[in-house]
């Protein structure tokens, strides 16, 4: 297939909502599209009150005509099944289609995202009007692509949820004496005896049974994707030459196992919003290209949605400087994007997003904002001949949603921030100009030299498997600490934990020694480590170094390497600072173009420079002034 | 009418609880009253339960004999209709009276202000007890004033809301259509194609529609305004003669739109109750005043409450310092009070507000405070002349409450504290001398010559209109800011914001640029701008000072001012910090007698002087004392 | 009684869950407890689902096996009900056992702690299979001890329990004018007409009214107590011989009264917990051993539960330094414990808890951990000859309960920290050699000379007449700010406060004056003051030190003395900082050998010294070695 069917090179564009305006305004759009260098737009993502106002009732007309315009201005359709925002009328007559929350409260309509996956209500109507959709439009010439629901990611305790969890659990478990056993039942008097018993993980007195959570952030991933499943299936069935695709989201909130749905998705498309001002949202931005990259699986991928002007952080939105936007997008696209899209192409009037940036903000086409944008996409064609050529890596991240889960609660050894674990090692690495790709615990390492696992919590033992694997065949493999703490059903690995591989780290963990918040543990000639250290037992690894201070730790092992083959096993039993990670890199000797503020990034033998910094910089021959960027041949 | 009926000159006193209290004390309480010079008192706020203390059965022969005590003791009495707490057994008759929270929790009795003012049930036992006591009291020589009720404030989304809700949207809309469309309902799929789909915004997955939001509040407002308006009817039926109020509560929390409010009382009526330890009390309190006096609109009004001892801080309380509940009672007589009344008579021993500090303490009559209380309301009488003499000002600040509503919420551009940036023009007026009015966005602009609107981001097409036509008529117009971004809909002005009067100011907003907290951007001699700016493009506006640093903003404008016939529209682009606005008013020549820390406010002839300061003060041939006031003739 | 029945010298073991392990490794468990000088393990605490997988299906043979082969290996059993965690099958079918939240949220099953000790099924239940326990196991030679249920906290807001508190209310006031009376119902309109109106204090729109709250606390632990009492009473008709406890859980979030359910157990269990990972530590295991003996009250105590690795704070889990663990061990069998328990003898492989610290970690028997808490284990013998000895002191601090709960509410004067107040006292006194007895306001205070009373913000009549008979005995009685400002009802104390007893202290307070928070106040000669001050009037006393500074307050008195017969009553009358209190116990001459950091703590004629700190120290002819401990005969 081609992606987006009919978009030549780069895709540029973003959310197009012009049902919110009155037709006059339909034909500005185009001629502005066209001027920006829009190719493709996503349309009817929250248009269901809208297509279908009644049950049954029907209105395509308006649908039709958007259609035929933007193909008649050479611009493709990513056509959306509304299904993200049910019609009032919906919920009003299926009030148990609404999703509930763990306290019982059953949200209701007034947002967006009110729908519960589970609920079979909410299940026909789904596929109703995506089956009226694909009968429409499955031959439309515009159609580039099929956009599936917006952003999966409302979790639901309902009855319906507890219902299907359920059946999910029967078929994974079996048997109830399993589940107790797996869930570690005997504890807290969890013992189940019929099936009824068990619950959604919903409002209780005290801390949750953390195989129980696990297991339903597993069966929410599990039913939001049957959910889109179905959906795809209907529009597949109608056109099987149309690309089908879902926007992930990304957030610890979204119970969503991107490995898996990456499976499902015809091209993996992802919406980055970074949410820190500073050059964090350059190290956001790609971790989240680099993430897409390596779920879509040398396949097709593309940044779905991003923010034009605006970064939105935790005490609000912050301007974007000039060129940021392009700068952004182009960090998608040198590191294998098929394009930059946006939400949105024209700033709402009203409603809740009014105030997300748009590619044509409210003060409309002559306002400083519209001509960068209209500059950017006139500058892709130029590098579309790039397009085809893959970004290569021979060093992997492990990411494990399923540690980032379990990791979420109150109840660990210590806090665990997984994300900012992971993030540190991409950073680290991106600052040392090393781009890498991410990789599943259970996945396929084999074009790796190097394979980093940050506190990979949860371990199953076919992941402990995959490692020792790829550490045999002559993989250099790094693990931090908590590595391998429990296995898939968030039990202990007994005897040294590791994911029992204390034979190829070659160390044995005999106990989790957190340190007070704020207090740095030095480490002989290797920066420091700061709240998490482990004791570790020498079983046959070397010592790399050694803790310089602190309590029962002083003088011992605190980063090891273990020979394996041809292979080595590293091990490091604390949180290091960025300092260290970087020390340990300088010792893994992985290094490249590049450095921190300045992203060089080869695509086949495309070298992408991307200048971040205030600084004009050199890359070989290529100069690239402040804040610029450049493509060259290398 | 006389305001309060039968109280010659200042009125002081407050809320008195006699119900609370065996009966011998009573006699004490009115010869304490005397002594420390109080004539009015406010009497049965919460006395529902002790009145009727079962359904239909009434008791207010207690009642009576406080009356004839009072009476007989020279105190003029405000009597309270009791509906603000109803009694346990109505509300247990009646749970659906009770109000409901966003997320569906029905409150319980217990505390006070327990009542859903759309349960029907409700409404009617209120008018029973409101006409049961005109029918008893409309006569009685003691009565001085109505008091309706207290401090209407509790939102309820409830059942019967949300059908009265509909019926006030469909007298305001007429139709569905109408309502989409004003409520942007095309995005998220929000369209309603019955009524009985439209709900109150309760709780919901992510973030609620601005426009359906601004209307409930609106609507909030609006249902206890008719409350109160019915109990209103039945008093006023009684007895011509009395006046009737209700006493204002102040809060974002409080969905209450006093220039609305203000219409139906015949006195405006406030509890002030400053919410900082330090000078921001003060400025807290003449905010206030001026607030109040505002809304009366050159009628009469009057402090209800404040506490005589204690500022409460989100720390907790804090005692005030001898002599400053005094100064902050001047605050509000200097500024048009007809006098200083308190929460509560006496200090309670029990109940929840058991250390709400009073006028007569806990430890009683022999006690540092009550002399205080009774030396500051001696002093009264002496400057009763001046109550007849009105506050006179000709600069204005705008006070919206729908665009402090409307920026409560997360979904802004940026966050906006729109009560800080009034209170901010207010205090750096104040401390220049200037005693500033409030005005409503539509109210009358015609006797001033100034006026101050910050960030008003809700301004409908009639207030735009009105800006206009005051600035055609020679005045001067200053507005911040965010000015204009939405009209009546929470729709966006398209095509550079500021209401549609880009030809007004002389200048298009063509960009929000917010900025990262806590960095300042320097204005060319002009001091600064803090978190938000905007792009602004000169349309024939002189630019007044440019902003020195900032992506994008460098040197562009950030002041300006256009002349508009005989008047100037300035317009302000960013969050100026203090010193700033300082500036600007210095370039307006507003100035005035006294500065900070000293209030020095014209009462007609009569000038009162203010000393909050720790120093002596002479302000013409007047010296005040650290911590005192003086009232001079001019 | 033999405590525990069988159990020579000191006891030492934790909890034991054999249920969750496979039967292979119980002999392990026996082998390795033998190894560490463990001699008494609790058993069952969360076995209900596996005593009983099916309601009235039993299944006791795994328990049988385990108790027997404990038995052969010499290891007593402290056999608990398992009602602390009813299994799902119960829960299900009786959805109203479950306890109800303020807001009317019906936890569900899936934690620990989901009972509501006033639903009639949970008592039969509860009563049932303690029942079965009793008849199977009362006559069993490891029987040592009954541990009834396990930390007592879930308060609920049922209808139940609704019924149930209409009931104790009752009995307490008898008529409904009583009621109304004590909780001063005519604020608020909160008089009550008929029983049923009385509600548990639920989610409402304001503040609750302070009596019912303390109410509803007191019934919330009257009921529990309740529910402990007929277990127990079931237990002991089983077997009279056999000592019956339940273990205590400190916190201001659980409504139990440890003085009254002091009195129904047969030795006071107590579960440490510290909260912070510094020297605090070290204080609030002193304090918990102090409070525990003093509820025992001469009778037996016993640490029952601590964590023998790490300390839990507010930022997660921090290590314990070597040798900490058994110090805090030592602080309690210094203050009187029989022994050193520990939650839980063998790390948990999942659950909720499977992070918190055991005796025997995930890595196994050899570890570093291990290896201490065998050593430490092996030592105890060697001081089993301590375990009769008594402490004794003459010093007392009184401990209210009710003044904790009353003052946790936001409705005081200012902010209250009662826990911190007291604890500032027991840590002054600990720093200066002195350890000292805690005592309820009503208690037996003849063997004190010296009483300190913190903060005793409820004072009944009884207690105040118990400390009024204390001083005219000769007492030395020190009380601080906020004495007896309300009585047993949450009512002030008119003319003064102090508890109605403005007499024997000599002084009248008459005005309470919260400081801003951070600013202190110095007295003369005698450190300063924080937060909160009163104006006191003297009336006969004398006054020690007077404020330097501050508003009203300067020269006013701060801390004074009123000579009473043989007696003094002391009145500090503001939150005086350590410094201070350190100073006024110099001047009262308290003070003892150790000091800050070094234990030094007398049994009878044997000398515990404990050094906490980095340097070796001396005591006596003693030398500690740093972080070491030591008995010696005195």
């Amino acid at each position: 297939m081609d992606w987006p069917k009919g978009v030549d090179g780069l895709s540029y564009g973003g959310d197009y909502n012009p049902e919110q305006w009155p037709e006059d305004v339909w034909g500005d759009d185009v001629l502005l599209m066209r001027e920006a260098g829009v190719n493709l737009v996503t349309v009817g993502v929250f248009a269901w009150a809208r297509l279908e106002p009644r049950e049954g009732e029907y209105d395509f007309g308006w649908l039709d005509r958007v259609l035929d315009k933007l193909h008649a201005g050479g611009i493709g359709v990513d056509l959306a099944t509304p299904t993200a925002s049910p019609p009032p009328w919906f919920t009003l007559a299926h009030p148990d289609a609404l999703n509930t929350r763990p306290d019982g409260v059953r949200q209701v309509h007034g947002s967006r995202d009110t729908y519960d996956v589970c609920a079979p209500a909410y299940r026909e109507a789904s596929l109703r009007i995506a089956a009226k959709l694909a009968e429409r439009y499955a031959g439309h010439p515009a159609l580039a692509m099929w956009h599936v629901h917006n952003e999966y990611g409302s979790a639901t305790y309902s009855e319906h949820a507890e219902r299907a969890f359920r059946v999910w659990l029967q078929e994974r478990y079996e048997t109830l004496e399993a589940l107790n056993e797996a869930w570690w039942g005997a504890f807290w008097s969890q013992h189940y005896s019929e099936w009824d018993q068990v619950l959604a993980p919903r409002a209780t007195q005290y801390l949750h049974n953390p195989a129980h959570e696990l297991d339903y952030k597993r069966f929410t991933s599990d039913a939001m994707l049957d959910h889109y499943r179905a959906q795809r299936d209907v529009l597949r069935a109608a056109n099987a030459e149309i690309p089908i695709t879902t926007n992930f989201v990304f957030g610890q909130w979204v119970p969503v196992d991107h490995w898996q749905w990456a499976g499902e998705v015809d091209l993996v498309a992802f919406d980055s919003y970074p949410s820190a001002p500073d050059e964090r949202a350059e190290q956001q931005s790609a971790l989240h290209a680099d993430l897409s990259r390596s779920w879509a699986g040398g396949g097709d991928w593309l940044l779905m949605e991003q923010a034009a002007a605006t970064i939105h952080s935790k005490d609000g939105a912050i301007a974007k400087a000039p060129g940021r936007m392009a700068r952004h997008s182009m960090i998608h696209i040198s590191r294998g994007s098929k394009g930059a899209m946006f939400f949105q192409w024209r700033a709402g009037r009203g409603g809740a997003e009014q105030w997300h940036s748009a590619l044509l903000p409210h003060a409309g086409r002559h306002t400083r904002m519209f001509r960068e944008v209209a500059e950017f996409g006139n500058t892709l064609p130029g590098i579309a001949h790039t397009v085809e050529s893959p970004v290569e890596s021979t060093v992997a991240i492990l990411w494990s949603p399923e540690s980032w889960w379990a990791t979420s609660g109150p109840h660990l050894p210590a806090p665990v921030d997984y994300l900012e674990n992971v993030a540190q090692i991409h950073r680290v690495l991106r600052d040392r100009g090393v781009v890498a790709d991410f990789v599943a615990p259970e996945g396929d390492l084999s074009k790796y030299t190097t394979v980093i696992a940050p506190t990979t919590y949860v371990l199953s033992k076919a992941a402990a498997e995959n490692l020792r694997w790829f550490t045999a065949g002559g993989g250099r493999l790094v693990a931090s600490y908590l590595t391998g703490a429990v296995d898939e059903h968030c039990q202990v690995w007994l005897d040294g934990y590791l994911g029992g591989l204390t034979d190829l780290f070659g160390v044995r963990v005999t106990e989790h020694l957190p340190q007070p918040a704020g207090e740095l543990r030095a480490l002989w000639n290797f920066g420091a480590a700061e709240r998490f250290c482990e004791l570790v037992e020498l079983r046959g690894a070397q010592c790399v170094t050694q803790y310089a201070t602190g309590n029962v730790i002083e003088n011992q092992p605190a980063v090891t390497v273990n020979p394996v083959g041809q292979g080595e096993a590293w091990y490091v039993s604390c949180k290091l600072v960025d300092e260290a990670w970087d020390r340990l890199f300088e010792e893994l000797k992985l290094t490249g173009p590049g450095g921190r503020g300045v992203d060089v990034v080869d695509r086949g033998r495309w070298r992408f420079i991307l200048n971040h910094t205030e600084q004009e910089t050199q890359v070989g021959n290529v100069i690239v002034p402040a804040g610029s960027w450049a493509v060259d041949e290398r």
